[in-house]
């Protein structure tokens, strides 16, 4: 078992299927570098499922080359980024963004506890930098990326989407959405269709995921109309950047199998069904506590250090990293209990999360009856 | 039949069937980022193939981006690579080595027949560099590539390559080498070893490729010994243009299989078998001829346009693009014939050779009876 | 009367002299790219003044290429300079320190009243991204960049520089200090030498400006020993960021005026007096007030933006540029009042200070007994 | 006496009186960044010598930054410009125009024997470029740049720019003009104004070189009304490059001085025919020679070495660097003689080039008499 990362999982069945498919001995030769079939009835795929004709589409291995790929569509060089302070492309992407555009910059901006922007923020820092004249001493604003869900597992809902892109319109910035988990917002947001969490609400590019819901590596930028016109510059810019395979029929199969039957709906509907059925576990059991309600396959939990590692020694990843828990202590123990991230994937299942339950509480069992001894 | 390029083919059953296994749902979740077993064997795989324990291995999905990432590892920005006027670096790459670089400078030198760089020139070019006290206004001489075979046919011998690498190394440069169809080289010069052709013979990076022979997208960065040092760097270099990939085993689980039991030399042992034959079928066809007797899977013709034409209505892809054959004439009709080059793959068979001859000669036939209306 | 920055004034007349001598009909013609000797003997006024022989220094036109340059020898691509939240090189030089490094990024740390870097907010940053084992996901720390003084006219004493620089060196990373007005720190914190405010107290590498203390465009990057090998690199650096001058002398002329001496220690002198002179008169005068004591030549006021327009109307230039007030209201009028910057110049006389205090207080006094049509 | 470049002068008196001036105690304070009168004067009087009203000009201190800076606004960082093989942005700028515009490529074209880029051989290559559709796989042409006069001593025609311009804009790239030496260009093709010479002839973009004519470092770059709205760009990228200087009056008053009055078409004509005088001389030397005829201040010529030695014994400078003598040998002595480039200056005079020839007619008939004593 590993609640470490959504991306630990494998891949799911169809888009093997697929990939073995369009590449194996009965497909035979086929045109290299997108020119093929299955390239051009993926990018048709994607526009059916946003309604948008003329949206472009342009497919990729990597969510980290998405996203700084279509900010350099959107930002020159001496531009800027305003996003959350704790946004993928601020904090891990290792300057992916700046490397792409040739040095623009990212405006770090204050986020909420669910990791959203907080648009008062962003108001006043664009209200500011639009009053003071400094120019050319400042970068020159030039988009807002939203990330949805974010990293925290919080979920904008439509009407701050279209608060957010009203604004940075009114400046005159292109807006970019980081949908690395785009299937598991809209499956939180279920009354909203993928056409109006972006474009309808003014989302101009979007960075659609897929790899951490299920397939091996796919991942697209989606132009819509409004910033359909950068198509171009964007495939010189993913050729000089490694990022046009030659057998781009590899991506695109596994595209369209993710597409197909609502497939990418149903995995993360699982993947967000199984985070609720954990976060409802651990809530219930002794010594553990959520940090909050998971909209999506991210929760925040808080439980003894002594849990954790009784947990890791039965054999379950926790966390992605040993060090990324926030030590969260009493007054007696500051260095007590911990706070971290779990993330179910596409692929568990519900005997997964009864088997984990079941552990926890025989853990959280022991470690209450002698918190000294494990704790030590 | 498709004789554009190698990477037209799809991929190897055994490729397949290794990906399908490695991500399937019998394998369960993997440590993402490389921490996985897969990757640490495929890592070992490299080792051994080049019989160096302490060589490091980067995996990636493209050879623009192995190539660039591996040369901005070995040129500051203010540095200069040398390579051949022709090689896939300098001509088809949009700029990818001068943009993982920060703007370093490819110093092209010429080429002989079969692209290979001249030796002769590269020493002047490197000479009156070192002569000329002009710093800093001209870039550094940082590194020499070398691109093994060539993107035109040809294979450096074992002694070219150390005559090469030992004038780089004289100036204090490193070598790299472009390997994307290393394994048609290596059938080639096939007394030479992995080792051998590479860093004994002085190389200090290799681009590994594999994907034009077999596998979906999967090529490696091979830092022998002499620039082990570099891995550090080029991860976060990778990281940063988005070649890092979440499930990493993807790409460990492709070299596995294409380096297992020989199943990269026997992958390119026959596409090298079977531009043999297509070699010896068109020279023995009445109005083709060869521009040079192929040495790997590459090979250069000459032909009518008309029967190009003709072979087309038929279904044949012949080259890349249309646009990239060289007109040859005669005096009398200097548009009547093209040069171009043709591909064979890891899949072609011999019936698939034959069939394409057949209907060359046929084609030939009707042309030679009737020249003048299928020129028209 | 400006009062609106310190390089609104002209040069020093010792600069001006020195530089129509050194490039003058007399002095016929010299090497050009610094091989001339005004440049070998400016280079040695430096190491005199830091009392360190073998420190290596770079003769540049502008500041921000100063800070850029410097940062760029310090930090790969990858890397990242920790420094405060509205140091001049995040705030003020639209990317400069990204561009020049291909991309780094700048670390933004929470600054005190007077605008230095809070210790104890660094030294978490670090230890947490220390203890974080994400990498390649996020930049390597690289550099702490100080600025003494502040933008905000605060100095850092030599203690403050060495608890800074002792926690940069733990983690193995360089300490840059941004000297745009090093000569008002040195008489501010009058007790310390040059050597022991910079390299002594752990500086690696020191942007000395010399342009708004005087000269008409001279600053210098100082390599102390401990970045000494980084030379090489800045001059490659330098020329290709088009800062390598032909009439190098033209630089080196200006600096060894400005340090004869003690030009630039009286220079300094000077605005740092006028300066307090300017505070004492404001604080005396009614309706005015300091935001603090001023250390340097810059100072924080606050009056009614009714004085501030009636000010202009006199001809006085206040503020940089009419939108870098902020306003500091009333609970009754919010709008009323506004804090900017002053500062003094080199060139700034004690009857500069007396006419501006005598129409201040007119003006205020007019405020005072009629705000409310000033005011409108 | 120094030949060995063109800046090894000093600087005009009237361009130091009018810095003295600009910047001396009676200027008193003015705006900083180019908001002062000097900058808006200077800006007008390039616009009356090239008598477009509406042209944008941007004054640096540097021709290497003002080159790259224009061409990264006319290329996007997957772009390319056109160039002679031996133009100074491809051989003395150490990767300038890769650094500032991102990556972008220089094309290199043959040059003739003056240096100009060969039209004919630019027409194919862009032909071929633009009948190959490999994109993305190559840069996009977006930039073709003359060097006018060459740095070989070559001029090119009004209808030569002509010709090159029309090809340029017929593919869609815009034309830069590198004019280093304009005014010796100028006064080599006496017919021409310098709006004929430039915009009306198509270039779009010129870099308007003084340095090297006779001011202490100013250069311009001038965006003609073809590229006019490129200036809020440049700006950007001047202001991050570290080339926006605080006190801009001193560039705008050094220019300012340059165009009054004619004075910087007297400065070059004086280099121009001093150069003449120089060829006149040598050529009519026994044992020297003359590569061509100079058109502007540089020239080529041809001597022992041993008369260069002896040359040098008298304190000679005769070319820049000692390396950058070509040899040029007889049968019987290869490494006899040497080929190499001479400068005037704006400040070489008469009696300069009579001392000099009267101690080469010394010089080479002593070498004459006892040719194998000083050849040893």
């Amino acid at each position: 078992m590993d609640f470490g990362a959504d991306h630990v999982a494998g891949a799911l069945p169809e888009v093997l299927a697929a990939v073995a498919t369009a590449l194996g001995p009965e497909a035979g030769p086929a045109a290299s570098y997108g020119g093929d079939a299955w390239t051009a009835k993926a990018v048709d795929a994607v526009r059916d499922v946003f309604e948008q004709p003329d949206a472009e589409v342009l497919l990729l291995v990597n969510g980290t080359a998405t996203n700084a790929l279509a900010l350099a569509c959107l930002t020159p060089p001496y531009g800027s980024t305003y996003c959350s302070r704790n946004a993928h492309i601020a904090t891990s992407e290792c300057g992916a963004p700046e490397f792409f555009s040739g040095g623009a910059k990212l405006e770090l901006v204050d986020a909420d506890a669910d990791g959203k922007l907080v648009l008062d923020t962003l108001e006043s820092r664009l209200a500011s930098r639009a009053a003071n004249p400094k120019a050319p001493h400042q970068n020159v604003p030039s988009a807002v990326s939203v990330t949805q869900p974010t990293e925290d597992g919080g979920v904008y809902s439509v009407a701050e989407i279209e608060a957010i892109a009203g604004l940075a319109h009114k400046h005159n910035m292109l807006v970019h959405m980081d949908g690395a988990r785009f299937a598991n917002a809209l499956q939180a947001e279920s009354q909203a269709t993928p056409a109006e969490m972006t474009w309808k609400a003014g989302v101009d590019v979007l960075s659609l995921g897929t790899t951490k819901n299920g397939t091996l590596c796919c991942e697209a930028i989606v132009f819509f109309t409004s910033a359909q016109s950068r198509l171009a510059e964007a495939r010189f810019r993913c050729k000089r950047a490694g990022h046009f395979l030659e057998k781009q029929r590899f991506l695109a199969a596994q595209m369209l199998a993710y597409l197909k039957d609502d497939l990418w709906l149903r995995s993360a509907r699982n993947a967000n069904d199984r985070a609720s059925d954990l976060a409802r576990g651990i809530a219930a059991t002794p010594g553990c506590s959520l940090v909050r309600q998971p909209a999506i396959n991210i929760l925040f939990v808080e439980m003894d250090k002594a849990v954790i590692a009784a947990l890791r020694d039965r054999g379950i990843q926790l966390s992605l990293t040993a060090g990324s828990e926030e030590s969260r202590g009493t007054p007696e123990d500051p260095e007590r209990r911990a706070r971290f991230r779990m993330c179910t994937q596409w692929s568990t299942t519900s005997s997964h999360i009864d088997d984990f339950l079941c552990i926890l509480r025989e853990v959280c069992s022991a470690n209450a009856a002698a918190p000294t001894q494990l704790h030590a």
